[in-house]
């Protein structure tokens, strides 16, 4: 019952990473919503592997094709379906891995889970791949949640050590995530970026990977979206952030440091604007009580190393029952943080438009 | 529709701090199962505040009423319902909060969502003693996982910038969390608690607040449970911890820092013990792809200083439509944490418990 | 799971018959709603037994105390909770019951599928007492729809062979349906109520029972509510009617008659009326493609014998595993077509406001 | 929100009629289950239109294409995916329909519902066509039932007023329901089988079309699975059955006609046959308070005739707002029931396998 997640949207996702196809079908979007491809496909290619040196060279076209809930170019109310091919697959490289299981990887808890059945070929279904339909499923939320003036962007907030500064709460505009969007590592301090560059080739080098924090941000969401307990924007959020591999931990606001600060500190103090009720800090990153309070959503996700790398590793043959080495051949991300930043918008943005439903 | 969670358990919570009573109605329990109220008045006791001079003396005897679902002393398969009727309110100290919206709280963003309809006094349904039918909740869960083997536990990690050391996530026994159950501030390094109840209560002196971290923990639970994507144990268990109010953050395993290993480091190495699959490390908390490994889950939770201070605090008169000055009387807790302790369990046990059905 | 419904409403009842007490939580309401409790208690009294002479003897007070969910007077957008205590039962009429398995009541299923838990007094949870929360659901439900114009009302359609006339679909209005809220054995032809009385008091006399068929009309309702496949109007309101003790069949409009007609004659011709779209006949009852087309929605549901009767029935023993006989003692309905009418209005109720919100 | 349905199972359908392809996904199977394609193709052709005089000349090839959640010939537990790909459509037939709203059809209500947008050729996701991604799940659900002993047929009840004998309830072998599914108007009584033709045939000459009624047995549930109130396999099967474009009616065991019955004849009264419960009748059809009791479940469900005809029709034109005459050319069913057989064994057998798993 992995696969289907949603209140008012419902968006069911599918396939494996070497199967015949992967995709998505999304019921409860709004009719006569003219979808912007181009910008889908801009979204698709933030995704997309094989962009430069930094990510796996393995190249996908990904082009989603359009089964179902369009009309004359516009949404029907009826389920959209879009699905993706399989192509320039090689699964003879995960040939040898049947039985030895990859440690950071889906393989073992998988084989147990599924009684050995689940197709073990480049992670099956727990694949990094399955997270295009979602990006492509974002990619119309974000369009409609334009339309009610939201936005939702992202930055690298670190790679390893390295950090970048984090986004001013209160001040940061649409046009500064407008323009993340077509960094190859969108950052605020660029000279972090370089130094994240070098950590990433670095890792690469050596056949292993790194790790990484994202930042994210919800502008335009005015207040009164969300619910306490179990359906508010924390829940919600974090349910589908949780839901993207490699993510192990988020935090809202200023997070784990709030724990750090005196009730005096973290009670972001309201006053007007004129008509608009602001608050002066915002360590809630916006939400109080799970429901939204008008200012920008804040939050960030942990992002860890990518379980493939090529150094040898101590592991398992489950069916020799015996220990193992092992050292994975094929082509892999040193690091997924620049693609997994759209990953991470996408879920956001099928979230908070679930929640405005 | 906040107040309904679970796929194969369904837990239906309600209530508002001074309305009439608050309860919970849980559907999807095993039948023939035999409570031990005892053990869940202790895990009700362990929540319920007046306990001592860290948390608030408002006194609740929060003695909860079944009201179906058993018969002769077990579990009937029909919806076990319980309540607590509310005593010891006094509506009046909330009488002038009506349109000056407290920092911290959901005060405003309540009264946007639910049209100025809320019932305010206390937080209402937003407010922290809707955990309690949680916890009754959680309890029994925890003692159908005892039966299957599984314990969870927790500690304080810290209070405000005071650490307390880490679970050791592989040899943590059961006998230490039972330990810490009957402990007023349950932390390994003695010398901390210390330390943390002189800051709480000096916050409580300055009519200040402040938070802390959890660290809270699985034993004993196989691998094979959990799904990747939507129904992942990370999901599932973050959904249930943000609806636990004054949470902001969480993580699993290494968690943030885990951003800062490499893959070498951050991949935990399988080998046999005996018959049994174990890994090296368990940087991953014991979920890999959403799904149990076998090893103890461990995850923290940040939360938050409680909004409730009598400090002086700047905000807004929402009918006024101007700023105002609020200074806030009544009972309340200097640090939440020692009382969250058990609702944390509690809805980790209600998530776990459903993975496993 | 048996105790949860509903999507944009989520209606949570528990109780057994001799347990401690019966209630529903009601999530999703609009807030700032102020409900009118003479309206409430007037469904309830349609539904309570002890009215007259044709229903069973037992008087239930069934006042329910509203526990969460109202502030003033109105609702609050938090869940709402009612619960009823139980009175007046006599738990000793049950306790040579707990083997001998009565015919056409849950005893049988009910022991194997909860493993012989189950709280077999008086049927437990499977009990028609179960239908009283249903009733103050729906009492409030009917309230917020005739906010927007939407009435429902029913008639007995048959007791027995003795057949009432069917409403005419076009022409019904509100006020009869006002007016058949008041009598007894609400039909058209006030000859055959007194047919239908007579039959009961036979059945009775003979400590047997008779079922009938209940005829239900939802007017006022717009064109456009309900949705294709599996959230069809159709299949909302069947969903919930089966979930009514004693109901055998549902069928819409013309319903299992319509088979007997050509197309040219089930197709119901569309006209102008004005400016509003009409059919000359209103064979689909409203519904077509599992939406509302703007004429009033019709259906009949099967109301089966009650299973209690005192009269001498062959059955078997569980614990002995061999036949027996059965001659039940207590206080029973003899029909419970009039008791049922409010039942399933009220959850003709629950289920259009579901699809409506 | 309507494509979705299922608790343990999970089926989510697209498709328009004369849109890219149709389809399902479905999560929750069990895994490693080898799936017998020739026997899904042989249900599909069942359903299939083109086969013969009785059905439309219009051809499907209707081959399904398995996107995911297949691997080695088996269920992976990875939602498994099957597109058909739409052909032989000629839209050009409908671009006349537009704005006059066939009578019978979802038309009217549809296009209200969803603004206009919906895909108005040839019913869009109204159409029947929808119902083969069903049947494909369907016929995976049949094997798995089939593993557990349980088996599901059906046959022609009635075409118009023409009756076939009832099923037996008691009596009925499994050898008889796989007798039927290769006939092409399976009834007991062949004398009827020709009426039934001829009446369909002569409706057909004259542009018209018929309905009737089918009946269905599921045999081999064991007693126990279901549940009280809103979970009961009634409620299950009447929701799915009304998802079935064209049903108006469900009536399980002896239905509308018990209600013509005393209690002591419709209690079916237990007996022990060696070890084994069984009832001497079976009004209640296999199911008492939602739940089997171990005998053959039996329903019957309405289907109306189809609402293409080619006689002149009296309708609507909503762009001018008038009164309008409609021919409709094009090649349509004049009896629906044959091909509906498959697509209600279909959704019994997903109703019944989400009950069990």
């Amino acid at each position: 019952m992995s696969g289907v997640w949603g209140n008012k949207l419902k968006i069911s996702i599918f396939g494996e990473s070497h199967g015949v196809g992967i995709g998505v079908v999304i019921n409860g979007l709004p009719t006569g919503f003219e979808v912007d491809w181009d910008e889908v496909l801009v979204e698709m290619a933030r995704r997309a592997p094989g962009q430069n040196d930094l990510t796996t060279p393995r190249k996908e076209s990904d082009l989603p094709e359009v089964l179902s809930g369009l009309f004359e170019g516009k949404t029907t109310g009826a389920p959209l379906t879009a699905i993706i091919r399989n192509q320039d697959t090689r699964s003879k490289d995960y040939s040898q891995l049947k039985n030895i299981m990859r440690p950071g990887q889906a393989d073992y808890p998988g084989h147990v889970r599924y009684g050995g059945h689940n197709d073990h070929r480049g992670s099956g279904h727990f694949s990094g791949r399955i997270t295009a339909p979602l990006v492509f499923a974002g990619a119309i939320c974000k369009q409609l949640l334009a339309e009610k003036g939201i936005m939702i962007g992202s930055h690298i907030k670190s790679i390893g050590t390295i950090q970048d500064i984090s986004f001013n709460e209160t001040t940061v505009t649409k046009e500064q995530l407008e323009k993340f969007k077509t960094e190859q590592l969108p950052v605020f301090n660029e000279a972090k970026a370089e130094e994240m560059k070098q950590l990433i080739l670095a890792a690469k080098q050596e056949g292993d990977s790194v790790g990484g924090t994202v930042e994210c941000m919800v502008l335009g969401l005015e207040a009164g979206y969300g619910n306490p307990f179990f359906d508010s924007i924390e829940s919600t959020l974090a349910h589908l952030m949780f839901s993207v591999p490699a993510v192990k931990g988020i935090e809202f606001g200023t997070g784990f440091a709030i724990t750090e600060l005196f009730g005096s500190q973290s009670n972001d103090a309201y006053y007007y604007e004129g008509d608009q009720i602001k608050t002066a800090t915002n360590h809630n990153g916006g939400i109080i009580g799970g429901i939204s309070n008008g200012m920008p959503i804040v939050f960030r996700a942990a992002v860890k190393p990518p379980a493939s790398i090529t150094k040898k590793q101590q592991t398992i043959n489950i069916s020799e029952k015996k220990d193992a080495e092992l050292v994975i051949e094929g082509r892999h991300d040193p690091c997924i943080v620049p693609r997994v930043l759209p990953v991470i918008e996408a879920v956001t943005a099928i979230g908070i438009l679930d929640l405005m439903l």
